[in-house]
């Protein structure tokens, strides 16, 4: 790519910003930014400029002269973008706290990406993410757009598939976190393996080999289960039934857990619950205590507080994806993209995570061929549950949300499951335009 | 086909029998038999005698001269048969009382034919399934195998797929009965219905329409949790969400039940459990009482009380499709065929349970096309589920038992799963000598 | 359905209009008419007037009282019709007859459905058909769509793939005339045999079974070069290699033998053209004394001379379509029709000609599994080709064009190829709109 | 890999094992060679001696101690091999005279790979590879097999699919030598650019991207004619009609003459035939000039006349493959390798030639997605071709060998297919004792 780039974020007034930027000054050299615009909306007004003032004191800070540019106008920052980068949140934080709470009132898992909470937060970020792509359209044709707001799989499989915006491509810290931490489980270097991960976000497995092309999968099965195992902090983490693993011979992912061990996930977010309130909850205090840091005007790096938080990583990974692409370095990465056949037994079309090589052209993902019985069946069954959380996302039909529920493992189908989307349908009224019409009718009731 | 008919009946001291009997007697003229016999296993003995005996009598008591041959010899029985139906149920009541309780104690679904029980009772038949075509290659290389041992589709996929018989036909009465309920609901005669199902056994979905080819599903729904609604008595009628049902405008079998309402067929079991013990005991009752009213010699004919039991009209759709065989017939019927494309997000290879015409040639599934996402990954689930189960009962491979626990929705998923799985192959270590190593293992423990 | 019914047909100036009416009046018993509109274009008004006054004249011969409407005004007639019925000729024959010359000229086979003459007439074909649908939307939105306008499969793809008209079944007498003819040479009645047809318009394969289910196609394909053997009369019959045909275990269509024996077709085409001018122009002969006897005012009934065409039996085939449909009747056919996995190794949504059950809700394809191999390569093949052909009649794209023609194996591929591509476009232009750019190019030059 | 490696290569005899010497010598610090093997049978002893001898010189003009060892005792040399490579031709160049002729004879192409001579040299081939694999599984059951033998995609799934032998890669020259020439005609190096293959062995197409991802194949498309345009020089170069390139926006491989050109091709050939003989008999005279230069003993390098061969660079290829494997190196090459998805119209199973990372796993393709029409149809049928061909090399069935002949688009389908296929059949008695039974069928006519 020729020249200096353009960067904006969509959600700007995150507290992640600090680590965009720390990952971006990282790789100034062989990704020379221009600008950076941080977009964010009037609620996120004020988030926005005290983090937007620590990203101008970071770059500052640096050897490199690049002005960080905040703005509520969204049009506006996307001229001539060379890569947008989305970490909205639809609703904050309170929005999530609704998206836990009720289910686990109904004794259910709120799960805030793979279950009820996931589905509720892809209804109101799909039709979001479908008017950026309409502003891009016209105002950065060419412009990449990395996703990394959640549910990323089925936000970015709206995007390329529903929106048209091939030049996409998802993100998730999960594979990161994973390749980070569990060469030290075999006492090697990241350097020293290869990783291959295939699957959907927050829902696929790996496998890694050894220089001999030694499969050691088997071998990192039996350190999955110790402290540092990879899964983000966020994931209670029930142990793994091993020989489930080894019978697959394949490396779960952390939200693997929810499935596998659904009962003892349950238990604890319930008990969680009675204790302290919502996950989302605690993040939104963290989320405080973040920003009054970032006030201070003497701050001119990311904290290592930001490094605790379950997001770790995410922004990371996405100035490491802008910089393969920019620099066409053809970058082994695990990403949400097109499947085109790298995992056999799904659509072409479907949106995967899986292993891939990041360059100029975007991401080209490695086959990986057939899947075994089972994580085939488990596959075909989530992307199932997708397509129609994302078909109703787009079209507001409330027998799709409905069929939604009632396919994904983590809802309960019982004489709760509907009134737990009805509720969460009501509670989030004001960021499901398109389910105004049922909205009206259930309040009616 | 040509001259009078052989057919043996492996579990012929089945309560079932009569109706066997009478299905025959009605469709004699259309399907002259030659002789009958009715093979069992020295534990069916007794039982083999008074209702081969009472078999007999029926026979006496029609216009027609066949013999009804009793025997333990298999082969005997085998030698140069034209038609073999197999209702046999390996290990007796006794093993399908221990695959509900051991669940039910573990607070789970032990269902009997898709959930823990079903997995079993297949680990159980599988085997046996291969025996006795492996017999049936030596002595009557060109009989058709009609089987109605449950769980009917995956042992019908052992027998054409991992067995090689391919003149092999599966069925249930499931479908049988709802084609049978319904038209009643809608003031109709099946008559003047056109009925189209597709699934797998045990969990399939239907469509209606009229003469005119006007689809009456809806109509059909919204009647389909009334008194008569076509679901096997042995079934706890939890209402169906109909939102739910009109969102797929599908129509589905009493089965799925189970997993659309799973929590209130849970608390159903449970409390029969509580209060009566299994469902697999009241019918051990039943049976006892069936075989009391078999010994009187007076009884010439199928007595009423058969068909209250569940498995009511199985018998009659061997017969009629036996007669549609022999007959060359073209007959509309809903039987476990190899798919051939018909579900075509299945593989050619899988047996379904779709409708089908049935001539000389077998069973000719009607293409279906393509099904909506989420009944297509609930099909692709469950059937990987099945796959797992097949491989397991094959290899004996305890990881794959425990990836088919796993991922059937019927078992939980907690502490206790592998708990379930375990003491589910101790107890049952008499039929089960593919597990042998891995049961005197946890024998051990 | 109810009451009766108004028949529409397009291009009702045809000579085969007296074989629709013959149809019509056989099955009126099944199939009450109301009326029957005949439409034409300007160009067809004599041919019209001849064949509608003799339609009439059957009809009053009849003991029914259907009146026969004759009109240029396409729009009146479609309004509230029960069945349209297409088989008009764009072009009329002098069209088939440029179709024919030029790759004669260049030394190919300018074979009229499935050659370069067959990819034409698509072009030409189909953008009408797509204005007929425009039509019937607004008009007639719940007609059935019978269309004979050949090449069928092709014009059938585009009606319901492209245009979106589900209640669309295509017809081809090539399956019909098989199996009138071959039960003869086995010494056999057609009600003594089960026939299954599958594979694309123009390019399918069959198998016959006995009453016993017994295989009879290796019997048949030692008769298939005999006279008598099916093929319609316009194919020259140059003889299929046996051995080939009884390694596949398929009987052939009759246009196969364009495949298996390119050169002697070609021969046998080169050396017509040499003698007698082109298969189009004895056509137009023929068709010429046809009108000459229409003209008869005491002509009443379908002159035999009209069997003697290659297309007899394909009005037959509709008003036998038409009548299942009607009454309901569940009756085999073979017609091109939606996939639906009938054969599996082609996606859902293409068009096929398989062996159906015509009901109330249209064809119901009988799913016919994997094919072998070659069989698999050739219909991939091929319809590959249909696809290309049907996307430049849509778009007018050159380079597909050019695609379909060096993928079919009727056009060679050579310094010719693209010559006779050009010189089609220019001598068709009137009836291609949609290449209109290209062709003021190509007449530049 | 852990330490020095030990090399086998099977028709060590060949003309080409100097530039395999060469290839091991320039990459020996990456990948450290204990001993070579070269294996040769009784009738190639001359060559295999001094050839031989001229690689023992190679070595030692080399930094590196290295022996060659020469046998004609295969299972001697494959004792505890890390690499075999396959270079062996069965029955010469004098079979390969007979493939080119016999065709030629009656108007046909025997193109040596993909016409008739290709479907005879599989024929030859096959049994032998599933030989070499039978002793490898005893004697060195964890080497790599490199087979460069042609037909190489076929044989190569022959040896994966069939014979079981996983650890296999099929290698051509012809993307190498496209790689190593187009750069020049954009003006531009290897290096800046990112090449991406997809399709068959001696049947695929790629697309090439610049550093900024711009697509710059239809570029490229307008020098493919231009001289050193990327096709082997054995192949004559019929100039490609570029607005079929252009409109499939995709770059062939020179062996695409063969199809889009097929009738220049086949004149070009019949010339040749009628004024030098065959390709193959040219070939042998190269051959021969080449081993007198061999013998002479102060020659201690790869001879600069070799490089004009056809088959340059094919042993470059091993050499380079057998590095990435060794030395685990990801880098991109264009192997024959199973599909796994990544060309998604085809079988996982289905060997296909693809942009590949090589790693110590082995190969890896890249997900290609899905091929346009054209190409699918394309692809499906080729591959179907080489179906039946693998499989009458397999079994010897007449009938698949004759379908894969009428498939075949460079054969001709007339009267003198079947005695084309007869006469090679009978000519290479001696190396198909597979169809034994046949020959001698056909010589007694
Ligand atoms: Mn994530
Ligand atoms: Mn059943
Ligand atoms: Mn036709
Ligand atoms: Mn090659």
């Amino acid at each position: 790519m020729k020249g200096p780039v353009k960067i904006v974020t969509i959600g700007g007034g995150s507290s992640y910003t600090p680590e965009l930027m720390e990952g971006f000054i990282k790789r100034y050299q062989d990704l020379p930014i221009r600008e950076i615009w941080l977009v964010d909306i009037e609620d996120g007004k004020e988030k926005l400029e005290i983090v937007g003032a620590l990203a101008q004191r970071m770059w500052d800070a640096s050897p490199y002269d690049v002005k960080v540019h905040l703005t509520l106008d969204r049009r506006e920052a996307l001229k001539d973008a060379d890569f947008v980068t989305t970490q909205f949140r639809v609703g904050l934080l309170d929005a999530r706290i609704k998206d836990e709470r009720i289910p686990l009132l109904h004794g259910m898992l709120g799960q805030e990406t793979n279950g009820a909470g996931g589905i509720f937060k892809a209804f109101r970020t799909i039709p979001v993410i479908g008017q950026i792509i309409e502003d891009m359209k016209e105002l950065c044709p060419n412009a990449w757009l990395i996703n990394f707001t959640n549910p990323s799989g089925m936000v970015t499989e709206a995007a390329i598939k529903h929106f048209g915006w091939e030049r996409c491509i998802g993100l998730c810290n999960v594979p990161t976190i994973s390749m980070m931490a569990e060469p030290r489980l075999l006492g090697k270097d990241l350097s020293e393996l290869t990783y291959r991960f295939a699957g959907l976000n927050h829902f696929h497995w790996h496998k890694v080999y050894d220089r001999d092309g030694k499969d050691l999968t088997p071998e990192l099965i039996d350190h999955i289960n110790e402290a540092g195992g990879g899964t983000p902090v966020n994931i209670y983490q029930a142990p793994f039934p091993l020989e489930l693993l080894h019978s697959m011979n394949l490396l779960p992912c952390g939200y693997h857990r929810y499935y596998y061990q659904k009962q003892a996930m349950l238990d604890h977010a319930l008990e969680e619950f009675r204790q302290g309130g919502t996950r989302a909850e605690q993040v939104k205090q963290t989320e405080k205590e973040l920003f009054e840091l970032y006030k201070n005007p003497q701050l001119h790096e990311k904290p290592v507080q930001l490094s605790k938080r379950g997001g770790a990583y995410y922004s990371d990974a996405a100035c490491e994806c802008i910089r393969a692409i920019y620099s066409n370095s053809r970058t082994h990465m695990v990403v949400s993209t097109r499947n085109n056949g790298a995992i056999s037994c799904l659509d072409d079309d479907s949106i995967v995570e899986v292993s891939s090589l990041i360059s100029a052209t975007g991401a080209q993902p490695l086959a990986w061929g057939p899947m075994p019985s089972a994580e085939k069946g488990w596959l075909q069954m989530m992307k199932a549950m997708e397509e129609c959380t994302i078909q109703a996302a787009l079209t507001g039909d409330y027998g799709l949300a409905l069929e939604a529920f009632v396919l994904n493992p983590l809802v309960e189908n019982n004489a709760e499951t509907q009134r737990v989307l009805d509720e969460l349908l009501v509670a989030h009224e004001k960021y499901l335009p398109q389910f105004h019409g049922k909205i009206q009718q259930l309040k009616a009731k």
